[in-house]
């Protein structure tokens, strides 16, 4: 918009032969790198289009959090974290008494995100192996409505009861796009992706003890997965895996 | 079929009495067990549907992947191998004369593989950091066009120097799901994914020597991207990737 | 139970020609999917057969266990949970007056399991290297307790000290299965391994510091025992270690 | 023997009052030291009873693999090698034209070892993820039948296609034992797990690359396992799961 | 100094064959073992001229930095401490109110050190990924500004943004040295590897969760960086970094 | 050049008024982004103004080496590999016979590179512990002075035997830069750092076995160097290290 | 003594005949077994000899570590325990008045061991690289005196200052043995290593952070050392070195 | 010596006041540095005092070990390699024909080191758990040889089969120190530990697959020996422990 601006006036300029050739040689060239870098142009058709900054809160102090929601919400109008424990909510609810505060995900969000949903958008699937994976799912679940995609939840299906898991089944291939949280052996989505067909992000949870070592033993079984096409994220990386969900739903080129 | 066939038999039999309610339960139930168990319907809608089983020749005789690529032709009129040393490419070629083997993908191919393509299908954009992450890009890309996917090569555009990889943004952006391989630091996905807004698949490599410890740096890197929704897949898996860009073009459910 | 009746109304309704033959294998095949999967015959004859769900305490609020606790106690009429810290003891005593916390071995337990024994049924040897591994021994000692197993303790025999073991040799060779549990080096097992016949559970213990690496050292040692045949749980699995010598005393084929 | 020679002759000297309390004490205690020590009964009770030694012969030469298969062989009429290359095969079978070499299981063995069998001694049931799997399987296999032992196989049921698995389920079931070899994931030991009351035995196999890491990543699946009572062996390690089958078989207290 | 003058009385008893030759032989080496080694000229020379000892507060007590910053004020007229936690600054405070204590970068500083500054010293620019990376950026930054080097901050330009760190670029490159910190996938280096010059010192930082492993994803994506040249210290050593600095500006060889 | 040939040639048009604004806007931007982005001028002012890309023969065929040095070298008149093999050596020797193979460093060169050597450019030593870090050392030590720096070397100093490190340390002190190459323990960047006030870059070897995992032993130690401001390369990164000191003696702001 | 008494009894029978020969071997066999195994005769000459059980308070409660001490007290008439936090040691000298506590070497000991001083025996040389080192030293060097070896502490001597080192060497080399704890980089054991020619127990301690991971990077230092005839003990183990040195100050074969 | 002669005459020169003070001074300063330093007084007390340097020759060329071996020889009158394959052998010994090859050792020897035996030397008891650890202790046992040590063999004595230890420990029990050698779980140190009160170097082996990671499974299990005092050595580092070994025998301080 300036850009387009400050370039009309310059070539106006030049045409009225206000400046000389090596003079508006200079100014293009200034032009260029600080005005009409790709960058700029990118962030316009990068993830941000879609999906916002998420703010981790897990390590940093109450007032930083705040601090760093109000920047972004009256920037964007809109502002979300997660990770944030009690000691994090409580003054977040007092700052911002519209947000809302999901304790099971962990996640605070204030305003509205501007969202643009494809035509005939598919919901994404939430499918956990245990009850102790649900916090993670919950993560990415809050995030995704947030953003106003579909969400369906699958909870506790893990394969040491596997009737549980074929109970689902025919609702979970409705999805499109399905979200697996497994810890421990983490063998649900090698499973589950034998039974749909469609894009499946694994989450490894850090859930677990001994030789689970936080989630390795899970994240290794999921990039091994005897299933073609199981694609992984960090431990306990909801915010990431519905970042990945949003970038199949609405990001791909066809679509846009 | 065949199930639906004795099913009908069955259902006919008890319409016209030939058998008792005690004795159609066991029938039934038996029928159920065995051949109308969930499994078999499955795999009509499961990952087989779009993507085809992939010999891995590694580790296996000549000898074993000619007999089991052999017996996949013949079952399913295609079959496909990845990882063919020379050592195997020969004697493949020599069995399969119709077959084609593709050295830089270390790929061999035999048949054609039935194939569903989505209206309005989008392509796939193969991005490399460097010409040694080529071959595993190429593993990918090769299994992609004999399922008919549209491919687009980006090759050696790593982050040192950054220029190659803007020149071909405009291009990239026209994909629908992109590839990104890359070994050692692994910086490359984390610049696409802040510049790319559709879904990214990202393949750690074996490139590079000592900390590299074999694509475990870049693996690591990748688990870890600051981009949001950057999906992983273990080390070298040109395999994987490529199912998982299926999936994600030909299976998200409101396509099917 | 249910099942059996309305497949039994479905093959009435097929004599009496209510439905049509489309319409009948429809319905079976739902029938079939839903109802009559093999997961849920699979579940008479499966794991929980012999061996309960145990509720694991840690990471978990008292509030969530006592909630977990009541609904397995309610359903099954028994309930269990491990790693019990005092934190999630009280409430749980206090909800449920008639429950047992065993605070050595960090197990409460409310109500009685339904328990098939076998005739002349061996019993289980609990074997520990030093005292700081006997916690784990008595997570497993007590749920053995809890399902009628017969348990014998032999604690703090570890080969620092031969002696030790050697005099509680004669009365471990009696027992049908041993649970050896051990930190550090985890040589016990090794050695046990070498003066009895029997099958051998291993479990490696978090004991130790430094390059004792909570418990890796352990498992390691265990994994390559020298002894043959030594079987590995995962690091302070006491309540693995419990299932496995319950599979082995109750759950071979030719007993069942 | 003639430890019992040697004992009778102190008796006899004692009675016959030749020696004095004092000098028989000594003697007595030395005799207790070196020849009647409880390594030699024990030995007579422990895991040798049921087990035979089992050369590896892997990192040894052919000069070496034979001496120390001779000598076994002529000590106890039965000698068995594992890991037996083709380069150790042929001067194995050379040297003991009635051996019998199992390329596939890449085992050798000659003679016949001496074999107690339960009355009423159940099966053995090998189950393989994937066919890479399956010379691990073998390895167990093998020595199992060596000793008599009843063994069952169900090769390349891996959960990517969970209905090969159902489809064995019934057979698999009437095993004493299950041994559940799989590599990458490891997924299949814990479905089989949930499925199957009886003693489990996984082992990781070295199938797989890049984050499959040699099998550490279906080891740490395995004892990962959500299934409880699944116990773990080394990597690749058939010999050890043969053995801990065994020692199931054979080696309870109640059935000695 | 007192050297010399214990040599020249030495020499000058010598002179006067106070001293017999052996015994001046002795007290010689004597002299130069004790009093002379290259040890205390080394450290004339040595790193210590340039860059001070820094006290690492984290895992002291607060009385033992006390006392420890207290000593080395009184020997050197001045005394710095990194990673100094609330708990340990309010004491500092207390003993030395003319001491500095910069919160953001955790660091206590009391008195001036002796500085050598080089004629047309150039500057230190910091740069960090995202703002979590800043209090290691600030350990650096603080302690080079105690030692008058000039420092540029560039925070919080991570390449998922990449437009943030073309904005500061023109200025980075006019720093002597850049340190760059970053943690997750640490792929900020290598992109301004590529960008810039001169030395790159390149800090890991601990920032990041699950895969991230306390920062050793970000060591390993920097030991990797596909630009030549970057150099790495040990995770979220800030210190080290403002010691490499000092050495490149102050104590390269040409210059001294 | 040319992109300031179009430029002029555009602001005459506009002068001209040949084109209108908006034409001549869109012509700008197009200029912008694809001949004036800050990536082409950055590889002016980038780390290739001082250092050529070196190409990594390991993992290469013969042919390849060829094929990327050739293509090289006739673009900018010179080409430099490193980790040349015999095998590669005798090919590269045969299509270059002006090139030079330097076994000892396996470095091959061709051509000669365009170098900027600063006023009063100091020199860089070389310093290993052991014999068997020369290797390393010398892939350093030959890219340097292909690159016309002065290079020092200082061979087998290691600690074990302090007394060798005293006798070059007056000449050590000398160097502008150390670079310091050590396997095993790598203790010896530590006492070197602690009596020499340079930059010092310190590769970790390769050297040793066992615990010495192929230069993780040493690359942690010089992570953890307990002398202030010792930088670490990747394991063996000869090349890296040279671009390193390269960066130290020819980029810093003040002296470009 | 009542086994002394036991045999001498039987051996009586024996004489007057009261028992049979084979009845008298039983008797015999079952008294060798039971009373008169090695092992007791075993620990008259082990390492208990020499060296006093040492109670690991860490990760017991007071109450544990108030009874573990106490029994040994009552049956030895002496007890010592290592890493004694403070909340251990007030009950622990509200217990045993006479008791002493170390703090900074975390040691509470009672009593008095009973103590086989050998004829000329040597002292032990506890060396640190850094202050925060001197914890782990002191627990050796209390212990040691405990049992009446002479101890010599060179503290805070590392490399980074190696004249520090020099200052002490004549002492260092009076000592018969040396014990050397560092961190870090671990580079003092093998400078001293080269200096001192008897026996050298390094102890890695848990100094540093980041890579250091908790002395792992100190423990791969040492194990490397490029001084040939370090030997190593866990991470942070005193107990284990004092072990060691008393192993061979007073149990080397020639002085017993 | 020459060193001697050189301060005797800059003495006499003193006392002729032939030089003045200031320039003996210097003098004595430049002697003190450059021939009084304290190193090669160490090496005269250093560890090579007692053990000779050793030459591995893994992963050098046979030209290479020829040619370090020929240097030492002629500097020192003794030379021994370890490591010697086959292919460096046969070199070796066209080379010197005096020379010994120990091809079970993989050690190469030629001349004679000069020895300083101590009055009543004890031996070294070599132990081994398996037969494949032999090679490692006949490289210990085969250099102490050379060094005039008494050494006594006790192999193939693991846990799994404890009689086998029982056999040898009264033998065992003679020995100065023990080295004990095991890989796998390591445990025989552990017992051996508890029996034998004097000093113990275990060496950790490589011998056994898959968790056995190549030694590090052994390794751990040895720093984390139940027995006090166990000290370790390197993975497979005979060399080491036959000087750590020394070191005790020879290098005590109240032997010297």
């Amino acid at each position: 918009m300036g850009d387009n601006e400050s370039l009309k006036r310059l070539t106006e300029a030049l045409k009225k032969a206000e400046v000389g050739a090596e003079e508006a040689l200079r100014l293009l060239r200034n032009q260029a790198t600080l005005d009409m870098g790709f960058a700029r142009l990118d962030s316009a058709r990068g993830v941000l289009r879609f999906f916002p900054e998420v703010v981790l809160a897990r390590g940093k102090s109450a007032a930083e959090v705040v601090s760093i929601v109000d920047r972004l919400h009256r920037e964007t109008g809109f502002a979300v974290a997660s990770r944030v424990e009690a000691e994090h909510a409580k003054p977040l609810m007092d700052e911002f008494p519209r947000g809302e505060y999901h304790p099971r995900a962990m996640v605070f969000a204030v305003g509205k995100p501007e969202v643009e949903r494809m035509e005939d958008e598919g919901s994404v699937g939430l499918v956990t192996a245990g009850t102790s994976d649900n916090r993670v799912a919950e993560e990415a679940g809050v995030i995704l409505e947030l953003l106003d995609v579909e969400v369906g939840r699958y909870y506790d299906v893990g394969v040491a009861g596997i009737h549980r898991l074929e109970k689902v089944l025919p609702e979970l291939r409705e999805a499109a796009v399905l979200v697996v949280c497994a810890g421990m052996d983490a063998a649900l989505p090698s499973v589950v992706g034998g039974l749909f067909a469609g894009p499946l992000i694994a989450i490894p949870t850090s859930v677990g003890y001994g030789a689970a070592f936080g989630g390795v033993s899970a994240l290794l079984s999921m990039l091994n997965s005897c299933s073609p096409g199981v694609c992984v994220t960090n431990i306990d990386n909801g915010v990431g895996a519905a970042a990945a969900a949003v970038r199949i739903l609405r990001g791909t080129g066809t679509k846009r």
